[in-house]
């Protein structure tokens, strides 16, 4: 299925990301002529999209180390100057070797830390190994179930994102090759917490962000259960969030918006949404607290118990929008 | 006084940004044979630096508003697509209207804030006004002194980006044109609170940075005095953050580091140092909060008590570097 965006009289098809969004093809707006993958000019990867319209991110590539177009999405994977190894999808930059550990660390722990209990967990999507990677580490989890649609993404990223993908390794996962949708149909009151690792509430990957995906999760949760999801930056994408929130509201009595920096991200900003069934449950305060020991054994660069509670305060234009 | 740099067989001269740093000329690096202001192609601004190498960030261009070179830097204001008003100075972006507003206020209230009295407040730099419209509005401030070396900025500030230059018509501000240095040495024991709104610790503006600016601003300060600086990115400027909080340790026995996002500079993020000559200071609590009506009142849009104590904590790897 694809959808068109009209933008200065010339029709763009909107292509599927697999964490960030569905967008417009970069490729296109840089150099019209060239392939669709083609974002690379002059040694620099340009990441263009009318979703962050009039503002462009840019890094020089030092090699390409992989070119792939899967049956959902263009994969290029490329060595940056300063970035480390960098992979994009359709255009999308979705995670650099240099500033990635925040954002799987705060999607992994915002919502396992603030659970009591998180014994059995959930990734939809989240094909680079990154979440994977920092839920392992959580003594209390028991079992870890991914579901990922690309099967090329997963590959790939275990031959060149191997500091990522090493999360494909934990003994606790099990990797499934499919649909998050269907997995979660047939899987009801499993999961104590549900990580989506997807794309972001635009076009068509806007059923990922309404009242009924909500639904979805809650059916495939235990009774005290909490989601986490990647939910936009407020800088761009404040109208959205505050859709997406008040669509989860219906279901869900405890709806939160946190942030963290990833420069490599538009705006340099990211949040999450997390959501949890109790309805008493305090978000920002963890239940569980790593120890400084536990922080380097598991190299846990971003995420400490203090950065998780200050993660919830928010700007007053922020704040004002969203609670 | 001029300083050069080499890359890649390449001599680039080092040019001042009053705010943001002393810099390679981007319009060098991007167009060699262009003039050097000229850093718009095809309609886009480009901010392309070795001070961020690899990496470069783009704002698309409605109107050029003003070109300018005086004694000091280039000066370009433009209208852009979507960021509002943009001021550059030799091509590094000092400010958008977009997000200006959490740059100026965390670098104000974090100092002002943790201040029991801050009567008596000096601004070096700050040549657009923003700084001085956030102080204007602390009610403890009686006297606001700014000393910018630029006359041409406040010009073209007020001109062009009146909705930061209204800082200048605040009753409790007087303004001169001329050297911070100087200033400072000849107004010993006058300041409750000093804000260096001024360049990065890059080529010559590493004077600001050492230990003898530090030991000049605690001359010009009161016995419980608070300094905040503008101190670089986490993301690619830790070792110089780590140096200047050492520098600045020599003479004050309390030096914090705070962030807030600000999506239009390098990396998404910007850092303060703050600082108290008081050791006993806790400058993550704020001693003075703004009320929700003060709030809108003053359409504080970023700081907020909460966001006060938020933006010192930091991330692990920054911790372990700073702390």
């Amino acid at each position: 299925m694809h959808r068109y965006l009209r933008s200065g009289g010339t029709w763009f098809r909107l292509v599927h990301i697999s964490r960030r969004r569905y967008c417009l093809n970069a490729g296109w707006l840089i150099q019209k002529r060239s392939r669709r993958m083609d974002s690379i000019r002059k040694g620099w990867f340009s990441e263009l999209s009318e979703l962050w319209p009039g503002q462009c991110f840019s890094l020089e590539v030092k090699e390409v180390l992989y070119k792939d177009k899967s049956k959902y999405q263009d994969i290029l994977i490329f060595e940056s100057k300063n970035n480390g190894t960098v992979l994009a999808l359709d255009g999308i930059i979705q995670c650099t070797q240099k500033d990635e550990f925040s954002y799987q660390e705060m999607i992994t722990f915002l919502p396992l830390c603030a659970h009591p209990n998180p014994e059995n967990v959930l990734i939809v999507g989240g094909g680079d190994g990154g979440v994977a990677r920092e839920v392992e580490k959580h003594p209390l989890v028991k079992r870890c179930v991914q579901v990922e649609i690309d099967d090329r993404v997963v590959e790939s990223s275990k031959k060149f994102l191997p500091f990522m993908a090493k999360g494909f390794n934990s003994s606790k996962l099990s990797l499934h090759i499919g649909d998050g949708f269907e997995y979660m149909k047939q899987h009801i009151s499993e999961f104590d917490v549900i990580i989506t690792d997807s794309s972001d509430p635009i076009g068509p990957a806007v059923n990922l962000f309404t009242e009924s995906y909500y639904k979805l999760l809650k059916q495939a949760l235990r009774s005290n259960g909490i989601v986490s999801s990647q939910m936009g930056t407020v800088w761009t994408d404040l109208p959205q969030i505050k859709q997406t929130m008040n669509n989860c509201r219906k279901h869900f009595p405890n709806v939160r918006y946190a942030t963290s920096s990833v420069p490599s991200y538009p705006d340099g900003q990211i949040g999450y949404l997390v959501a949890s069934l109790d309805a008493s449950l305090d978000l920002t305060k963890p239940s569980f607290k790593f120890t400084e020991e536990q922080i380097t054994e598991h190299n846990l660069r971003y995420y400490n118990d203090e950065i998780h509670s200050a993660s919830y305060v928010l700007p007053n234009f922020v704040k004002k929008e969203l609670y």
